[in-house]
């Protein structure tokens, strides 16, 4: 058989070795190096975050968002059911208490016409998803923030240089708007460290203590700017700071974000103008949010027409994937699930489905697959 | 001035970039991939550890292992005091109460003749913390734990390649001999990935849950070996797993360890031939530990001339540190202390300095750095 073409590969943008020479060059290849300080430069001078660290991953920037507002037992958090288990995992840790919100119809984000209900005196935040880097509708979420004073979280994992315009028509970067968000730079993202995330701090007051908990709980960060004499032990924490390897090669990445996007979008546009036309759910851009082709991906009729498909494009040479299960119905979660069917939810888990997308799809490729998919809608619709 | 003779400088051993390099060619830099694999072979294979997850971090690998043994508030952890602030934080993110122990006379590893004192029914664990590289007795700690039924958790951090020979006469491996243990691949460490852990799991009955919890709580692991036919949320759990180009770099370190352990020995011996007869306390290598050349260190007299060390070593380009704060003392901690004094803890906090050491430094540079700290000691004794 030919070889399949990978739903994933990672793309090397160009300099990312180079970087890596250097960065061990340099004498310090731990966390906060030369190429960490680069990129917390990029997020602040090119991104505009008032404060942005990386992490060792996403989960650990909703990890430190979850200690940073104070997670205790028992507190609430509300966020959509279809997402990575991450997303809840950060705040269970901490002894929260998870509230489900269902999807849409048009889209796998959550339906932030169901949330306000779920609120009670003991909700603390909101977590509002980004799938596939399609904004939520963050107006609507920051209002009931306002409303009932909780705080928002952005999981941002796949939303790197997309945006959202909200009501007053102003443009904003994903990532911005809630008092902390969440990137992650995994392997499948579109900007890759292969493990790697970033937090984002919006709301100054939590400023202090992200350098801490992410130093294991010291005022290193403090010391090494000659604010105190000696660092200790002040609070909690973890080794939320990747290694300067990982930071050197992102830093190649975040450099060549134009390179990237341009070759993401134009497959994703290509997707878009071939598969437009078949009678399947395909993604879905509202006014107020813009694409970063983070993600294309189909909702067919069920389940079974699933795993047909997938194994028909896999026969064929092309390796597709079906995405998240609903967290309320998991076997760690299911147990303490008293809320509404999520059937949306549940509808995404059964029937959606992921095309391959990174930069190096060539047109041949990106042909053959569309081709094989409307052979598979030709043939069995 | 010249170039000062830096603490620590990162050593590759030589085959780091070309194997990140292969690692991006697998299609795979995300955890768990081509070089995770080998260097997980490396401790099953080489090490004979029953099970070892590599880690981002060693504070992490503790954490797992927090989450083993099920640490819920109220539970008592029993460690020394000079030690990292992550090996107390990784219990108390999950609840625990920290008891601290002594140091030693002879060595800032804790005293195990005081630990059996501070075991209570609410006891869960002792975390032995092999300081230097050097063991703590295992035998006398392992007996305890089986007396009161206690889990033993390895901080290994600074003992890879290191030994422990026990009444038994049997020469074991550290890391191998408590219930679960961590190392550290931190830069400063003799194996390194910039930032960098391992996990070991000794007791079976934790090996199925450390995958699940290492996997941010899902079956993943046992999805890919086919055991189950989707993955979903089963535990808490964390991103625990590092980028596989963390990995690729440290497997080009593990294959040469017999190469970086020689270079590192042959200067540790030199400080020991050139220093031993000065007025100051010098690393101590009791009859059942071996020395792996982690650190060399000097007890001097107090603070104040430990002060007075550094500087005069710095003005004639070496760079010399301290340690760890006592954790009984820290801001964080000390008002949760009831417990003695902690005399020699407070003295190495005080008094302990740490030599250069590392694979790079010339022959040249160690004489010098000898010749500077004897002429300190003629100046000011």
């Amino acid at each position: 058989m030919e070889k399949m073409i990978p739903f994933n590969k990672p793309f090397l943008a160009g300099k990312e070795l180079e970087y890596i020479q250097d960065s061990v060059v340099s004498g310090k290849i731990s966390g906060d190096g030369l190429y960490t300080k680069k990129c917390h430069n990029f997020f602040s001078d090119v991104y505009l975050f008032k404060k942005a660290l990386l992490t060792t991953s996403c989960t650990d920037a909703l990890e430190m968002a979850a200690i940073l507002i104070d997670i205790k037992p028992g507190d609430e958090v509300i966020m959509p059911s279809y997402t990575f288990v991450s997303t809840a995992n950060a705040f269970v840790l901490r002894g929260a208490v998870i509230k489900f919100v269902d999807s849409k119809k048009e889209h796998p984000g959550m339906d932030e016409s169901l949330i306000e209900t779920l609120i009670t005196p003991k909700t603390k935040a909101i977590v509002p998803v980004h799938y596939a880097g399609v904004a939520c509708d963050m107006d609507a979420i920051m209002d009931l923030a306002k409303k009932y004073d909780l705080y928002v979280i952005e999981d941002a994992a796949q939303a790197i240089d997309s945006f959202y315009t909200g009501k007053d028509g102003l443009k904003r970067r994903l990532g911005s708007i809630g008092h902390l968000a969440a990137f992650s730079f995994h392997e499948t993202k579109n900007i890759i460290s292969g493990e790697g995330g970033l937090l984002v701090v919006n709301d100054e007051k939590f400023i202090a203590r992200s350098e801490i908990i992410r130093e294991k709980g010291t005022n290193r960060s403090s010391f090494f700017r000659g604010e105190v004499d000696k660092y200790g032990w002040v609070d909690i924490g973890s080794s939320f700071l990747p290694s300067d390897i990982i930071a050197a090669f992102l830093f190649a990445q975040l450099e060549n974000m134009k390179l990237i996007q341009d070759k993401r979008k134009a497959i994703w546009a290509f997707y878009w103008e071939q598969l437009k036309g078949l009678n399947a759910q395909i993604p879905f851009i509202p006014d107020y949010a813009t694409n970063n082709a983070h993600m294309f991906y189909l909702v067919l009729e069920d389940v079974d027409v699933r795993y047909n498909f997938i194994n028909y494009l896999k026969d064929r040479g092309v390796h597709s994937v079906f995405h998240y299960q609903s967290l309320h119905k998991s076997a760690y979660y299911s147990t303490n699930y008293s809320g509404e069917n999520l059937v949306y939810s549940d509808k995404y888990t059964d029937a959606l489905v992921r095309l391959p997308l990174h930069p190096s799809i060539s047109l041949e490729e990106r042909t053959l697959i569309t081709q094989v998919i409307k052979d598979f809608f030709n043939t069995f619709s």
